[in-house]
């Protein structure tokens, strides 16, 4: 049976990682996962409790395409309460997690063969549904002199469109207001169109994120529940779309998903004013990062950018490895802990960088982290 | 800000529609509601009891991409149970909804620019989606003589692809053995990839529907936990896909998805023992069908050909109305029932037709029914 080519999308290296780790926890191996990107909390309890409330209540049908009106006045009110922003509700579109987002943001503003500009290191799946769609991922080498982000001399001038992401997975680096303004106004200037992925705002250990929002209307601005909300399985996240845009969203978002899940949906509702228990998990999060910052260097990660948000350390392995993935496959064997090789995040430079996730409970890492050093040690001699 | 060709996707018809009920509705009107696609019952009870159990006891994290194991392996036993087929669970990918398994069926075979052949009248969707992704819709007409589906002699000689639904939305007509097996046949013959749009598997009226996979393995089967299991806000479903097209399909859903929502999978699973609730719905369709088949003629709704499955009714209206798109509109004002005009169906042929749905109550329907009689007696006057 025929197949495309467009199909024909790369395997995550952290699957051979991730595969190896379920076969030795089979054979009753205790490993501490460090490769994933989630967190190990469940959804706030007003969440859950309010989607039993509604199962109780209703048959939870389809939903409009663009998202429960209520849920959409309550995600405008998170740009109030987290930047000052007044956004009219009208403008947000709740969809299946920032995955249906980036999918309706390519196919609304990009034909077949145009090219988007996205940040090396940078989330793997960008240029695989970038691929898949028939558009051409264009990379931008960032440097850590600009703290692993795009800047204006480095867009290319071809580029039909701009994604960035801040703060950054796998780096955890941020984008402050005027690096944010040039970049907008660059791409701006160049009829590019900008995309901003802020699924890691609220996750932040210094100055809060900045939203593309503060600095303009028209750019598309994408988000989600799955980890300040701590909601991943949901698959719940929203677009906030220029004014312009919001009729043809909307009519994609009817065709490719119908609506996003009901229940899911419910849930995030309830989330946004679950405070204090997201509160607690940032301190978690916080209290893992200071842990790894002050002890991965005795493990012999001494290359680490400290990062500004998001649960994740980059760190350079050039000195212990030459290639990243024989280097996590050993470190799960002789270590017992599973970390993602950097090629998932840069496949020019990824060799020689390792994502470590801290965004399990405090305990975990600091299991997680004994067992690094006591196999660096051992590697030493 | 700049936007795509592809993504301008014409608007549905129906949405007029729906959005004047809804505007009676605030205004205090009583409408019936004969153009919604979706049971009015909830999930079934054993569902909702799992997902309640599961909120309680796991964080209800990402599943992996292809979905849960245990639900797979109870996908596989339905068509054991309803076809007497041998299914391995590894060819069965769960998704969000037919929408999801779509869209990956979509891009796992064909590249931008190919022809994909759909039959007229069928679900809006399959085209717009189809644009979406940079690919060319090809319309085959067909006729009350093949009961509304696509034969080997119509298929198009440059097509890439063919997706055929039986049951058909909107004419409820099937495809029996012997006329899904010279489709498939003429369509491998051609080097056609054939897909199989199985979501109203389970509401028939008379002999069971035919899957295709009982004509073929080198076939792509869509279906859904929507119609039949009562979840379409759960936005959850499934695609069997041919054994060499695993890995390709697993890598675009872990891109393109990550998974389907896991409280979702939690119910479906289920939802996949609950036979008697589940029965007793179609047994309301049944009687809703007949309700209709018999008391329509009295509104004026002479032309329909009698579904086999799925739960509507398509009408010629030519002798009530040259455009259909007036004549819902008039239904909805004089009568208070909404229905669907089928420009939505068959862009070329619509505006001569209608379609009621009764997926609602019998109460509803009959409710529905009197009002389109009175209607129509006085307009006779």
């Amino acid at each position: 049976m025929r197949v495309s080519r467009r199909g024909d999308v790369a395997p995550f290296i952290v699957m051979d990682v991730m595969e190896a780790a379920r076969q030795a926890e089979v054979a009753g191996a205790d490993i501490v996962h460090m490769e994933v990107g989630q967190p190990s909390t469940p959804a706030p309890a007003p969440a859950l409790a309010a989607l039993a409330r509604a199962m109780e209540s209703g048959p939870l049908g389809y939903t409009v395409s663009l998202g429960m009106p209520e849920l959409r006045r309550g995600i405008a009110g998170l740009y109030q309460r987290w930047y000052g922003l007044d956004i009219d509700p009208e403008r947000v579109v709740v969809t299946a997690g920032s995955s249906a987002a980036f999918q309706l943001a390519f196919l609304s503003l990009f034909d077949a063969g145009e090219k988007v500009a996205i940040g090396d290191p940078g989330y793997p799946s960008y240029r695989n549904i970038l691929k898949a769609l028939s558009l051409v991922p264009q990379a931008i080498e960032t440097t850590a002199e600009h703290r692993f982000q795009p800047v204006p001399e480095t867009l290319p001038e071809d580029a039909a469109g701009l994604l960035v992401a801040s703060p950054a997975n796998p780096t955890g680096t941020m984008l402050d207001k005027s690096a944010l303004t040039a970049l907008i106004r660059a791409a701006e200037a160049k009829g590019i169109a900008f995309i901003s992925d802020e699924i890691y705002h609220g996750i932040q250990y210094g100055p809060r994120a900045v939203s593309a929002l503060e600095v303009s209307d028209e750019v598309y601005v994408i988000n989600s529940f799955s980890k300040y909300f701590s909601m991943t399985g949901w698959r719940i996240g929203w677009m906030v779309v220029p004014e312009a845009h919001i009729r043809r969203v909307e009519r994609l978002a009817a065709n490719l998903f119908i609506c996003a899940p009901h229940a899911s949906q419910v849930a995030a509702l309830a989330a946004l004013g679950a405070h204090e228990e997201l509160a607690r998990n940032v301190e978690t999060y916080a209290a893992n990062r200071a842990l790894l910052l002050e002890g991965l260097g005795k493990a012999g990660f001494t290359d680490l950018a400290p990062p500004d948000g998001a649960f994740y350390l980059y760190a350079d392995t050039a000195h212990l490895a030459s290639n990243s993935h024989d280097l996590s496959a050993e470190i799960l064997r002789e270590a017992h802990v599973a970390v993602t090789p950097g090629l998932d995040f840069d496949p020019a430079r990824g060799a020689r960088t390792l994502r470590f996730s801290y965004a399990g409970s405090t305990e975990r890492m600091q299991e997680g982290l004994l067992r690094l050093q006591r196999w660096y040690q051992a590697r030493q001699r």
